[in-house]
């Protein structure tokens, strides 16, 4: 088995808080990034999947098609954007690194088995010091 | 004559837009960096002074002091910050990372020069492929 | 179950010897590593903990308080340190990164299960090329 | 038991194509990547071992000897050379970034084994995007 | 004066050498870069204009107009491409970064100036230890 | 005129401090810096060449040259050692990273001379946020 791996990026907006806490208990949770007015990252997100390689081609899959997969299905709804207002699949969850990877996860996980391998993580590293990783919940 | 660079960081939401144009006209300029929900950036600041090193110590300037005069005159306005709506040396300005080295350069060119030294330059890394320098109005 | 990371940094120095063994021997097994006069690394700490997430807060646990911990029970204790002289916890060790890995998480495991969840791995990078990282003895 | 990895680097030309295939069903397949007059990258190889530290000397293995024989077998062969044209490990197969990992196992596996340690990971960064690696059969 | 800079990746095949110098001579003044079958690299581009940024937008230039300018003008003539064999600019020319550098200014000085500002720089790096940079004749 | 830069790494051991100074004083303008048992930094070295390319061999200089000497003159004696005490050129002087960057220069100047091309400037990053670059002293 290989494992290969896609690195994607966006840039969003976010606010950690829960709508039914007041601005204090937020804060005090959440601290600055409860802000009611927004901050907002670079966010890395690496893809990998894993599977045999076809011996015709070499290829796990081929890395464009993996590419515009996660492009379509995931950045082009993350890239510019609120996380909390805009992105469908983020509505009504906490806009944490972790809830991203689990919710990145249940979009990319059937779309790549149509490409004839397997999800094995979603990684998102949302500032060079803070990262969050999913395997699905088999692990 | 020595340059010494210290590296900061910053989270922030931003949107590039012009009150008085219309939404399409921002879309068309600022294309998808206006949009009006925010989005945002991990930005990396490199603040650069020059001068001869303190023959006694060695240092051009102590770098935790230095580090210390950025974080509070710039990083704690911007960090976790919305740079359009909260950050007071931003204000009427439209939030492009040309005129972010520009307000950072003009606050911290007074302050560095009360350390003994001159400031050199700003260069703000927007993302990992976009960077602006600014190095005062004398070049 | 969800994996987070937190990147931390020291800058230490040390020297890999064994006490009965003489300079020549020293020197034929560790090379200039076994320098007397000691030379040093900018280490970078990795750690990873794992569990789930609190639905509440959609954190696995909040960085912040992770990051203290690992401030307050590991960085304040190795930063601008000679690991062979200063750090009680490497006593008596020698100052490898392999043994630096193993001796970081006997002293995070337990704390790190007061926070809610669980430790998964210990990484250390010693320079660009070289990394050490543990898991535990169950693996 | 201690994960220890080197990185190395090598660069080198290489092409995707199946020999038996047209131009066109080459180009159809591979893209630009199956230029017939080749183009190249700056790969970065990571060899990851794992097993007890010697409780003499606390190295899992010295580092430098694993950096030798990776030199020795695997980036002397691959540096500045033509992946499809010069390289015997990889003669009739595609010089994919999956098959590099694996063929490099395949040679790096014995060899580990006599240095008292067992090879755990090869993991090849093709660009700073693209990732493959692999464990062996047993993953 | 605001410097911007956009930073731009292409993959490519070359090989050192002079036409007219025997195979050893070649190999006794590139080295390993003279190889006849080809090696390559994932070369970095960062291409720095400069100019008075514009009052009403903010932007020196807009940078994805810069990029747009950048992609088509120089990298999809050196991407995925052999830089000895198939780019008409480095024709005639010993493909070094050196050479490289320069080609790349005489394309887009003229360019950038059409966009309102001036090229300053042209930076390559062609590994992670060696780059070279051109400031136009003026320099 | 080309610009060339070569990267070298050097770990080594060091401390900030003034003999004729009692340790509290030491300790209050160098801080923890001032340790009397080291600590230590994985350095990374810039060296910038500049010159007109050969028009034979389109090269400033070889950079495997460059390379020997820069490692031949400098990084043998930095690597793995003690700054403070092992290091002739920085005998007498502070061991900060601006002193360190004007006796590179130093000794830097006249070799590169030797080679046909005039250096240009020392850069030193100490860490991943503090770096010194010295022009020599016509700057």
């Amino acid at each position: 088995m290989i494992y290969l791996t896609r690195r994607e990026r966006f840039n969003a907006a976010h606010r950690l808080y829960r709508k039914e806490w007041s601005d204090d208990k937020n804060s005090e949770v959440f601290g600055k990034c409860s802000n009611p007015n927004w901050h907002g990252h670079n966010y890395v997100l690496l893809v990998t999947v894993k599977g045999e390689p076809d011996p015709e081609t070499g290829f796990l899959v081929n890395i464009k098609i993996l590419s515009s997969l996660v492009n379509r299905c995931v950045i082009d709804k993350l890239d510019h954007k609120n996380i909390n207002i805009e992105v469908d699949f983020m509505k009504d969850k906490i806009a944490t690194t972790e809830n991203l990877t689990i919710s990145i996860w249940e979009i990319l996980e059937p779309e790549v088995l149509k490409l004839g391998c397997q999800l094995h993580s979603i990684r998102i590293e949302e500032t060079e010091n803070n990262f969050a990783e999913y395997f699905g919940n088999r692990h």
